[in-house]
This record gives structure tokens, C-alpha cells and sequence, in this order.
């Protein structure tokens, strides 16, 4: 038994694959962001425009949400110290929970140390408590639910992406009798498309299902109150569970589940991701409570940053560069070989400042490895030429077809 | 198939035990702590004492820690943005893998959202990638260990807690040929007792078995430098995998593993836990750099709190009440149950001002049911002649037994 040898041959064949990763070494600069410094490969720091970030609205650098952290940072001091039960539930965490369960219209809220841990912890616990429970799982759902319908142990069924068909052929194959689960995204990053909420919501109540949406990408992005595309097409109350993220759109880290008094009670009280674990830092929950009131009264970060995505796609189309069809704030432009988007990243970075990463497999299937770009409200008309010309440049470079000019 | 229903006897067994969980609602004081605001069940917040942080050393409230935390939100803003892989590598979190690693004389480290994911994203990963492995896992190791283990999806021998005779008994039984990982703690913070490292070590060496320690409630606490038990006990070149947490003595958030580069390497390019979420808040990742450098050179946290602890315990002996037996930093009170460790502690909130929370199942067995306290630096001699008046006063008034007082 060589235990070296397991772990070297498993990091071959990411080499081999052209799949694995280097992380780039970045710090932003607050109050100037999109741009940062990078550490990459340089002698000291170097100026890059960052193309590729999750703070979507910005908020991350927000004065508010600064000042707010600030404020708990002296007031409080650094971390909780405990978990949830012992010794870590702050004021904060009260405040936010309830913050949280208003902007979804729901009774009660739970926050998580990411929306990561929000999916694996609540599914699995939830799905547990339900003996026998089925999960209906569209095909293209995030790692961390994936992570959270296997370890509930329960059975699973995958339906393709999108296709309510498909769903409720799934669905009526089941005992009427078994509880059943149905487990999606809003708003799928990479792909950029968003689920059609009604009619699978029309689904669960013929088939008596509960209902659990991932609306990480779409919390603060979509809705009057950045309630996510489930405010947006009232559909919130249809849903017997609502996750998001807080380190996106809202700009800080840690993830929440919204839903009825009496769910949220049971995942409390049940889910060890939950239980045994540091809570949230007290500093980042009073930053996050200032993003999420602000961008509930705001909307003005909202409609620059879908603004700016449009912008984006429409000067892309008119360069003839592949951008995919998107519907959302995302802007993904297919490349379709994880070592040419690896190289078109890095040409980018080297020459030109700009720092988007390249997308590939586990994160997409293979044979769709692309580029995802997120501007933002910061990001300025000139950057986008600049960023468009520089596609421009390197598909010629590289021999890569651009298709006919829009 | 009615869900409430399910979910109200899920709820219903909680209480019928004893043991549904309130979660007490408090601000601590920065500069001040263990001084605290308590906003439960009063009008207007009431001071209290803490009894019960893991915030071990009072790190939270540095100087050092809150200055680093400070300069990070300004520079940089409130979160990372991304990924590890997507725009959320900042140049902090590239310098806390270095400390860290160099902490515990490792070649590498890496860093998770939480302790809980660090144990859970390893150990699955792990033994995942190591074809028909064996785990071997003491009986009292944490929930997030025995999580990782479960969702591995590999076999599990579970040995009696720090018998390693017993341990023997079952690598010995299994084919040499066979991975095997060997998982335990180095300070169980619910007994308050220490795994015997070398002769575990001798064992893996004899069988050819990986290692894998949790110094949660270790890193910071024991060693010339902090490095842990293993750091004490000149073991960490003997551990392959030494993993920790930087919410409790460190006192902010986040956990890590620090290892060879390879298996770095591996855990970083193949862990869904570690891959697919929201990098730590850089802000948090700077406190840690201050808190961890410090600890590297001071020794007075530990000794003050080494000193308090060792003085609780013995003005608790003196006064008959049933401290645990313990070699380490953590004061455990034996109750037996739970509905009466509920009551000291309702009492001591309400009519003491003071904060330590019930330890009850899941967290540990049924009927040792117990009180947990974590005196540190900053806790007086008042302080604790104060708490123990109490505890006697609560004692007598429950009929409850005092032993022949010392
Ligand atoms: C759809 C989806 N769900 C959940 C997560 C995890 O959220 P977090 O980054 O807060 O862990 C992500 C990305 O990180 C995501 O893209
Ligand atoms: C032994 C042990 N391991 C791991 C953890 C989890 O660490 P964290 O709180 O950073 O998630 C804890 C407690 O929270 C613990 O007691």
C-alpha cells in the first residue's frame, strides 16, 4: 500500500486533463474595486481589473456595510467564540435571521456558515427526517446540493435541466404515499438561465412534494427587495424553503435558509452542520444585516449592474465573440476546451490586466469549459472595450472562429 | 403524507427529552470580555459573565487582532468575492497557509470556511480517493469527523476512547494491504482529556496507516508556539494530517489542515466542500495572521489561562462539587441530567448573571449530561469565587449531593 503514489497518480490526471488549477493571488482595492492588485508571477504587485468576482453589486466595498462591520468589530470584538448554542449566539445573528425572513416573506430564518453548508446541512437533515424520502433533482444543481442529497442517503432522481416533462414524469412514477422533495436553482451560474418557477411549484402541490430552491446567485439581484427570482415572480410563498448566500450579491460570506417557524425549528435542531460549528463572526453578520437593508430599499446597484451585463453582451455579439444566450446578469462566453480557456485567461492576465478565471470541469461538464464574466455597476464603458478588444485579439491569436459580426 | 405532522414529532421528542435547545441571546464587550450584554428574556440587555466561550485565550478582543481586522476591511472590503479558484485567492489567505504550515512544521496548508468543514471535506475526500480504505475513529470523536467519515462512504472501526489496545486489536485484524486512516483528537473538549499521540503514531507506523489529529481545542493552547498537543508533545512530524480550527483560541473563524504538499495538493484540487464556496472574508483571514503570529511568540494567554483553569478546578474540588477529572484547559461539572443541567444553568443566567450553557445529547452521551466551563485569562479571582458560591447555593437548593468537600 503506497500512499504517495495514490495521491500522485490523482494529481496527474488533473495535470493530463488540463484541469488543474493555479489560484491567482489577488488583494482588491476598497473603494476601487473592480480593480486589485495580483501577486502573481510578478516581482511585487501589479494592477489587474477583476472580471470574474461573486460581489456582484459591489457591496463587498460598500461604505454601509464598512462602516457597519466596523462598528461590530469594536463593539464586539472578532468571532462569536461558540456555536450557536453555547456562547455563540449573538444579537446580530437574531437581528439577521429576522431580516432574512422578512425580505422572503417567510416566519423564520437560519443562518450557516455558507451557502455551501445552508444546502448540504439542510438537505441532508430534512430528507433524513422523512423516512423514505425521494429528491428530485435537476441535473445541473450546484455541488453543494448534490453534496446534501447524497449524504441524506436518500433516494434520487435527476431530471433534465429545466424540463418540468421530465419532472412530473418522475414524479408520477412515485407511491403518492412516499414524501418527496424537489430540490433546484433560481438562477444557474454558469449557465445563466433561470428555473421556471410556477410550473414546478405547480408540480409540488399536484404531487404533494416539498419544495427547496437555491437562490444564491439571484438573492439582492432580483425582485423589488432583492428577494431573488422567486420575489420577482411571486412565487416565494410557494416554496417551503428559500437558500441563499450572503457572499455574493450581499457582498460579506455565510449562507441562510428562509422558511415556515416549525422547518427551521427542526433544522436547528437537527442538523449537526449546523449545531456543532462556530457560529457566523459577529462582524460579518452586522455587515451583511446593512447590505441586506440597503439593497432592500435600493435598487439603484441592481439595475447598474444588469445594465452593465447588457452592455456587455451587446458589444460581445457585435465582435462576433461565442457569448452564450443568457437571460441573467452572467455573461459566459463558450470556449469548449479547457486548455485553450486556461490559455485565453492567462494571455489575459499577462498582457492585457484582466482577470477572469477559466471554467472547467467539475464545475461545468467537460467539452463547455468557457469564460464567466460578471460586470458590475463598477465596471466602466471603457473597461468593457478594452475587455472585448483583447477577446478580439487573442480568438484571432489563437485561430479560433468568431462568428459573423451581429 | 402529512410533513408537519413529522415534523412536529420531531420536534415533539426534543422536548419530551428535556433537551430542546434555547439559544441564549448575548453581545459580548469588547475590551471587556468575558463581560457581556444578555438581551434574553428581559427588557433591554442585562450584564453577564461568560462562562462557556471557546474564545479560550481572549483573542478575539487583541488589540493586534482587531487592528489587523480593521486595516484588512479598509484596504480590501468586506469579502472575497469568489472562490478559492474564482477571484477569491487573496494574498492573506496565500500568507495564513504559510504560517500555519509553518506552525505545525508542515510543508503546506490550506483553509476551510469552518473547523467542521476542514474535518468533513478532508476525511471524505480523503478516503475517497484511497480505494477500499478503512477508517479507524475513536468513540468520542466530534460530529464533523464522524460526518466526513459517514459521507467517505468508507468502512468504519470504531475504537474504544484513547484505548490503544483496542486500537491494535482492530488494524491487526484488518489485510495489510488495505488503506487505512486512523482519525482522533488530540484534546477531547467534552471530557477535558488527551489522546496518548506517539503510541497511536507507533501503531500507524506498525500498520502502515495514515494519520489524521483534530486540534480544535489545541492549536494556540499547547506548545512552545502554540502548535498544539502534537507541537508538546514533539508528535507533528508523526501526524500526516493536522487539522484546526481558527474560531476558538485563535478567536475568530475559519479552520484549516496543514500537511505534506501532495496531500494539500489533493485535499485543494478533489474536496467539493473546499472547492465550490465563498472563500473566508479576507477580513477574517488578517485577524487570523495577527492572532496566530502572536500567539507564536507569547506564551502569557496560555499560562494565564492554564492558571485559571487550574485554579477553578481546584476551588470547585474544595467546595465538593463533582469537577471532572482533567488534564486539560476545560472545566467539565458532572449533572447526569438533563432537565437539571438546564435548571443550574436557567438559574445561574437569571439569578447569577452568569453565561455557561447545558451540554446535553447529541453532544454528549445521555445521563452525562454536564456544565462546561472555559475559564480564561480574563477571568478574575472574584470571578470565580463568585461562581462557585453559586454553584454550591444552586447545588443545595436542587438536593443535589456535594462531595466530601477536600
Ligand atoms: C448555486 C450555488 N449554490 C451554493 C453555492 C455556495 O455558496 P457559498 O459560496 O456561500 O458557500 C454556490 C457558490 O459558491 C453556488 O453557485
Ligand atoms: C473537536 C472539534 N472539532 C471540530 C470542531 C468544529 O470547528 P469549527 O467550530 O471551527 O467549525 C469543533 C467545535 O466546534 C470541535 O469541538
Amino acid at each position: 500500500m503506497n500512499y504517495n503514489q495514490i495521491f500522485d497518480q490523482a494529481i496527474d490526471r488533473l495535470h493530463s486533463e488540463g484541469r488543474y488549477r493555479v489560484f491567482i493571488d489577488i488583494l482588491r482595492n476598497k473603494g476601487a474595486f473592480p480593480n486589485a492588485r495580483c501577486f502573481h508571477g510578478h516581482n511585487g504587485p501589479k494592477p489587474v481589473t477583476v472580471w470574474c468576482s461573486n460581489d456582484y453589486l459591489a457591496m463587498g466595498q460598500h461604505p454601509k456595510v464598512i462602516a457597519a462591520m466596523e462598528e461590530a468589530l469594536h463593539d464586539v470584538g472578532a468571532g462569536s467564540g461558540g456555536t450557536r448554542n453555547i456562547g455563540g449566539n449573538t444579537h446580530y445573528h437574531v437581528d439577521l435571521e429576522n431580516e432574512l425572513a422578512d425580505l422572503h416573506g417567510k416566519e423564520a430564518a437560519l443562518l450557516f456558515t455558507s451557502g455551501y453548508v445552508s444546502n448540504d446541512a439542510t438537505l441532508s437533515t430534512l430528507a433524513k427526517l422523512l423516512p423514505g424520502c425521494v429528491i428530485f433533482s435537476d441535473e445541473l444543481n450546484h455541488a453543494s446540493m448534490i453534496a446534501g442529497i447524497r449524504n441524506s442517503g436518500c433516494e434520487k432522481r435527476v431530471w433534465r435541466h429545466n424540463d418540468v416533462a421530465h419532472l412530473e414524469e418522475l414524479l408520477a412514477a412515485e407511491d403518492p404515499e412516499t414524501p418527496k422533495l424537489i430540490a433546484f436553482e433560481s438562477v444557474y451560474s454558469m449557465d445563466a438561465d433561470i428555473a421556471p418557477v410556477h410550473a414546478i411549484c405547480d408540480l409540488a402541490d399536484k404531487y404533494n412534494a416539498l419544495t427547496y430552491i437555491d437562490e444564491v446567485h439571484a438573492v439582492g439581484m432580483y425582485g423589488e427587495r432583492g428577494g431573488g427570482i422567486t420575489e420577482r415572480d411571486e412565487a416565494a410563498h410557494r416554496i417551503d424553503i428559500i437558500e441563499g448566500t450572503l457572499g455574493k450579491a450581499f457582498g460579506v460570506m455565510g449562507g441562510y435558509i428562509a422558511a415556515d417557524r416549525k422547518i427551521i425549528d427542526v433544522i436547528r435542531s437537527y442538523a449537526p452542520g449546523f449545531i456543532f460549528t462556530t457560529s457566523l463572526s459577529p462582524v460579518l453578520v452586522a455587515g451583511v444585516l446593512a447590505s441586506v437593508r440597503h439593497l432592500k430599499s435600493s435598487s439603484a446597484e441592481r439595475d447598474g449592474q444588469q445594465a452593465a451585463a447588457q452592455r456587455l453582451k451587446d458589444l460581445m455579439r457585435e465582435s462576433g465573440l461565442p457569448v452564450m444566450d443568457s437571460t441573467t446578469h452572467i455573461v459566459p462566453l463558450m470556449v469548449g476546451d479547457p486548455v485553450k480557456a486556461k490559455r485565453i485567461s492567462d494571455i489575459l492576465l499577462a498582457e492585457y490586466g484582466v482577470y477572469v478565471q477559466p471554467i472547467n470541469f467539475p464545475t461545468v461538464p467537460r467539452g463547455t469549459e468557457r469564460l464567466r464574466f460578471t460586470p458590475g455597476p463598477a465596471h466602466s464603458e471603457e473597461m468593457m472595450r478594452e475587455l472585448v478588444a483583447a477577446l478580439v485579439e487573442i480568438w484571432d491569436r489563437l485561430d479560433m472562429e468568431l462568428r459573423e459580426a451581429a
